[in-house]
């Protein structure tokens, strides 16, 4: 337990780094806010920005006229450089596959979207990410410190230490090395080594909607999203929940009905197999891996079809069954519904919900659980693997620039 | 964010107290492995065991003669210096009080147990805890540093601020300022000011086996407890679960059969309104409330008794259910059956129930969840509340007796 000991250098990487990432998370700061968010001293902070404006990461201007209508020296505005660094993110959903650019600072810059048909092949889908690396790539790109890194969210079970997924049961993925397939397949488009990154997409959407959406400020989020399976990211005392061998928030699986349906996972009336697309589907004779599912549900209960509403009223309580299961749990701030079904149907369904969920919650849970659609909209998830490419950039910020430099 | 400086002072308290952890954790320990454990060196050690031992915390002597049969000279062994501080702790449970004096070390002393009707009267409650602790107490005490405090559990909600009860449903109360109620009664009884600390029972037994008990070394646990009421203390990735207000844990109303028995929350078909005391006694014509229902139960089942069997096979698989949901969600390297009904009847039902949850758990995680009693026995509740007790003594050694004796 003895701690190693800290000299300068990692003083100095230590300030680069919680300014970087002050001005990263906000997209823009002052200079004062700085010296009080990080408690340097203004000589030190503004060493330090010149340090990072000199690495060609951020400029530093005067604010807005509307931001210097008020008393005093406007003080001066640090921001990403526009075009200095940027990542690319992918999310492998079950119909298609996103790839987008995200600037420093959490901008989407450039995105593209290809559908896929149910159960695509790994090393199919690793070649479509480089390729698309490439198209969003700039001319010149990957100049020095261009290119982050490429962050990867899949719908599955996620192994920090290599990337590589468990098991994508709605992919009908099983022990696929991604990091290193999508890894190689980007270095032979690109011609150079670029950091790969992947993990849980549920976990990356609360990341970001705790950063930049409707979870901002909150400590204990519960997010949900997908379409055919359900994915849980659970935050509790401001860390994500992770679990003995990093199985945990599987909410998936948690039962609503012993009399239900069989599911997947061998068990029977899970909150899955309950409400998600297969649930809907059904009464409808569609086929719960079309992507239109949603849309054609809330087409129907829309000019308020009989088996539309009747499937609705059963489904919204299954719903609301495993959501008060697991809010009573927890005890969250708030519950974000991100990309997926429930998302894209909750205007037509959240009448029905919600007077559920305030039943079947714990007394002192009523009225205090708010259900928000994600802030970021459907970009959650993209926004949260590009955090992941950022994170060793933000973690030492010149250092970062540095390795790439000489890779 | 600034941090506050650190000086000598704070390095000794701090140091002080990794040794006094160390000695209370374990039990006992020797030199060697203070120092290994702390990463001091050997003069600063001895320097901080001195320190405590000069206060009256610890002695120090040679190994039993079978530790020395190793090589070398044996370093000596640290243990806490008998009859020198103890602490007091209470489990108010549904049925009893129990009082029990516990000292430096996690031993228990001596205790007490006295049934209560139920519903009990909270001023009543705290004035038995007051008498108990007098009675308790050694001839002379409390001396200087005599008592460390009192911990209060409860199975119940308990604002962790001023250490009142918000609600604890199968005692029937409701907003009792129950750390204020005992602190008066103990001074009265004792005449002298003590400080008085109340937390849930399921987080406190929780936090003991971990320590001590079945849960050792584990970061991810699920412990289980109650017999009127399902209590669940919950620890992930090595901290315990608290939620955005401090109800989280509340395991009770995970949903186990949508066509259930209506529970007392409001809802219906609830694990506990399954499982606990109240959907054993009703096959039988008990009295829930009845301290024996686990007893009487155990023993029809021992004579092959037909609507024992039945019950059993049912009430089983919904326990299975309610526990698979949350070990789906938390992936959890143990699950421990604290105090009360589940862990007086496991030898009758685990045959019944552990293929049950092997069936409901996803998996990954099937033949990967052991189920264990608790370590401590029916102790966990009460040790845990022990450690309330002597947490500010351990984080202060030195400061904390000073406080007492100047108080």
């Amino acid at each position: 337990m003895r701690a190693r000991g800290l000299g300068q250098d990692d003083l100095r990487r230590h300030n680069l780094s919680a300014v970087l990432h002050r001005v990263h998370d906000r997209g823009q700061v002052s200079r004062a806010e700085l010296t009080e968010s990080t408690g340097l001293n203004r000589s030190t902070v503004g060493d330090l920005v010149s340090g990072l404006a000199a690495a060609g990461l951020v400029v530093e201007d005067r604010p807005e006229p509307a931001a210097r209508a008020r008393a005093g020296r406007p003080s001066l505005v640090v921001r990403p450089r526009p075009g200095a660094v940027s990542a690319v993110a992918a999310y492998v959903d079950v119909h298609a596959l996103h790839v987008v650019r995200v600037g420093l600072g959490g901008q989407v810059l450039d995105r593209r979207r290809e559908p896929h048909a149910p159960r695509p092949d790994s090393a199919g889908v690793a070649r479509r990410i480089a390729a698309l690396t490439a198209e969003l790539a700039p001319a010149g790109w990957p100049e020095r410190a261009g290119l982050v890194g490429v962050g990867v969210a899949v719908p599955g079970t996620v192994r920090s230490e290599d990337g590589s997924v468990a098991v994508a049961p709605h992919l009908g993925w099983e022990d696929v090395p991604l990091a290193t397939l999508v890894g190689a397949a980007v270095a032979a488009e690109l011609g150079t080594q670029v950091r790969v990154d992947v993990a849980n997409d549920a976990d990356l959407g609360v990341h970001a909607e705790r950063l930049r959406g409707a979870a901002q400020g909150c400590t204990d989020v519960i997010y949900l999203c997908g379409t055919l399976g359900l994915g849980g990211g659970i935050v509790c005392g401001g860390r994500p929940l992770v679990g003995s061998r990093g199985f945990a928030g599987e909410v998936a699986h948690v039962s609503v009905d012993p009399a239900g349906r069989a599911c997947r996972c061998g068990s029977r009336g899970c909150w899955e197999s309950e409400a998600l697309a297969d649930a809907w589907a059904l009464p409808f004779d569609l086929d719960a891996h079309d992507p239109r599912v949603a849309a054609l549900v809330a087409g129907r209960l829309a000019v308020g079809d009989v088996v539309a509403r009747r499937t609705r009223d059963r489904i919204s309580r299954s719903y609301a069954r495993g959501l008060a299961s697991i809010a009573n749990v927890f005890d969250p701030q708030v519950v974000v519904l991100g990309a997926g079904l429930w998302r894209d149907l909750w205007p037509e369904v959240s009448g029905d919900v919600l007077p559920w969920l305030q039943r079947l919650v714990i007394p002192v849970l009523r009225e205090r659980l708010p259900v928000r659609l994600a802030g970021l909209g459907p970009d959650s998830t993209v926004l949260g693997a590009a955090e992941l490419a950022f994170a060793p950039l933000l973690a030492d910020p010149l250092g970062a620039l540095g390795d790439r430099a000489t890779a």
